[in-house]
């Protein structure tokens, strides 16, 4: 470990990402820990920062989906989510986010939600609260704040199928477990980027009888039937109408749950319109402003439930890796990242993740 | 019991109620009871049928709040809500519905979408299932359906304060029970009618610590502080940021649930600007086409509850039964029904009614 490291830092949009040297922290605070980056991949948000859709404080070292090995602990006997003691050289995954642990929200189960929340690839190098800047996957180092949970990997999982795990997987386990998707259940998906194939997955193993997937890709159509759905229906063929249509001649009483993971404003009426009477919708991908027009009349008649879950709570990570521990076989994990660059070929990385060829890039270190 | 009986039939807005003669059934299927009705009240949705704004199969006898007394039961040994076995005589009060018992929505706890349901007050005399015709409350007799679940009613409860129970009571309880209600919680109350009035006695029973209520009528308002309301605002004196800026002054961190019952599609965005994050929003008034303009973003980022409730499960009604044992005398239940009239003045009583003087009107036979 020597006195310098090296991230790639974020500007604003149209302007290459640069490469910078930052101090690696000599001393960490009670609870830290400086973790040695090993994998990181480029989530769907981070391209939004990059292509400027989405606003961050910069400079900014982007990244949230990562993996590390711990190097150097803030205290001793520090344990990760599932009560295991960290050391040093351990392979770990943590959560997006760092929580205070002592405001309404973190008392309430919603830490992602705390009034002190810092995410990790979201907040900038000059954020106050971060001194070493070092809170991004796309860096060396990466100095985890107390707040964060962590988790020990498994040997078993490779770095290309745990890198992900605590961004979409983890979302889509609590949209399953918050939406609930029962033993027997019609599913439909809104969407089959990774959110919407996790979906599928986890829907799959729950026991689902029907997982229908709507997209306008067939490429991801296809990746999804791999992934669990049992019906495909690209959105290109099918609108308004005849969409419904389609759907209730695979569901004739309409679908049970129904999960959107595509952020369309159409997709609400899309699933309110085949949703059962007594059905449950489950709103995660508006994360941006999306007017809907909807029929309260329908949510009344029909006796709907509609949720919405924005990131996720420490538990969904644990349950995530524990899943792809015992999945990773079943769904085609292994196959999520395409394409892998050294850090110091980040543009070149952020290029191939924007032409969509893969469902992950990844940056190896 | 002579051959005939009198009920007052609806045939089209406009043209006044008539009453007209019914037999009597001497015979009665397995398991219905008949009837002889002692009290039924006016309902809000009975006048939108009279006025024409709720269409209905005519000709139609209106009245679904109604309590009577046993005078002749189908089968020996019928057992009641409550486990107790009826006997003729006994003073009951019934479920607004009949369901099967035995499709998908009776199975799932959803009998009141039963696919073979029949509502008192909202079938046609002339339904071939109704063989009697006796299946509204404003007539001297009730034929009730195999598959009501019926409850006998304390002495304590007066005819006044337990005939509205069946309708306006027992849907508040399930739409209570369905979004949660919970001790210390703020609760924000959308409309002073029956519903949002019953809506503030559960929740101060349920120890709410601040129970806001909105609506348009100061008088309506007066009556919620009695049925438990801590705070009142009318409508007319606050709207948009306004209203937002007044109930966060009350509750500063949000509302941790809301409740509709006023049917307004503009109460939705009020709900949803006030509520906290992972606040919950029950929405059980919008029986009629109601477009709303709501961004999901706030579903998904809020990570908001949205449930809508339409009528009860037979429990429910059990429930709301000895909620008025326990505490028609905390809150003014004695005073809802104004003024009572003899069946052959229901158009008089039809017009009392409209003039919204009383929470209810009686009719006394």
């Amino acid at each position: 470990m020597g006195c310098c490291c090296k991230a790639a830092v974020f500007e604003e949009a149209g302007k290459p990402i640069e490469i910078k040297e930052f101090e690696i922290p000599q001393t960490l605070e009670e609870k830290a820990i400086l973790v040695k980056v090993t994998f990181a991949t480029i989530c769907g948000s981070d391209l939004h920062t990059i292509l400027g859709r989405r606003k961050e404080a910069t400079p900014l070292i982007l990244g949230h989906e990562i993996i590390g090995t711990v190097e150097k602990l803030g205290s001793p006997n520090l344990k990760d989510g599932y009560g295991n003691t960290l050391k040093v050289g351990d392979r770990i995954s943590w959560t997006i986010m760092a929580s205070c642990g002592e405001c309404f929200y973190c008392k309430i189960g919603l830490p992602q939600k705390c009034v002190k929340l810092k995410k990790y690839g979201h907040t900038s190098c000059n954020d106050p609260a971060i001194k070493s800047g070092l809170v991004g996957g796309y860096g060396e180092y990466v100095y985890i704040l107390p707040g964060t949970t962590v988790f020990k990997l498994s040997d078993k999982l490779s770095d290309e199928v745990a890198t992900p795990a605590n961004c979409a997987l983890a979302t889509v386990v609590n949209a399953v477990e918050t939406i609930g998707v029962n033993k027997g259940d019609v599913v439909l998906v809104q969407g089959a980027g990774l959110l919407g194939l996790n979906c599928c997955a986890l829907s799959a193993a729950a026991g689902a009888k029907e997982i229908i997937i709507t997209d306008v890709v067939d490429s991801r159509l296809e990746d999804a039937r791999r992934f669990g759905a049992t019906q495909t229906i690209n959105l290109k063929d099918y609108q308004g109408d005849d969409l419904t249509k389609k759907i209730k001649e695979i569901a004739p009483n309409g679908v049970d749950v129904a999960l959107e993971f595509c952020g369309r404003a159409e997709a609400a009426n899309q699933a309110i319109a085949v949703l059962r009477t007594g059905g449950r919708y489950m709103i995660a991908g508006m994360v941006n402003p999306t007017p809907l027009n909807i029929d309260a009349n329908n949510i009344t008649r029909k006796y709907l439930t509609i949720k919405g879950i924005h990131n996720y709570n420490p538990k969904h990570l644990g349950i995530a890796l524990k899943f792809l521990e015992d999945n990773q076989d079943k769904y085609p994990y292994r196959e999520l990242v395409g394409e892998v660059f050294p850090l110091d070929k980040i543009n070149e990385a952020v290029e191939v993740s924007k032409s969509q060829k893969y469902i992950r890039v990844g940056i190896k270190y």
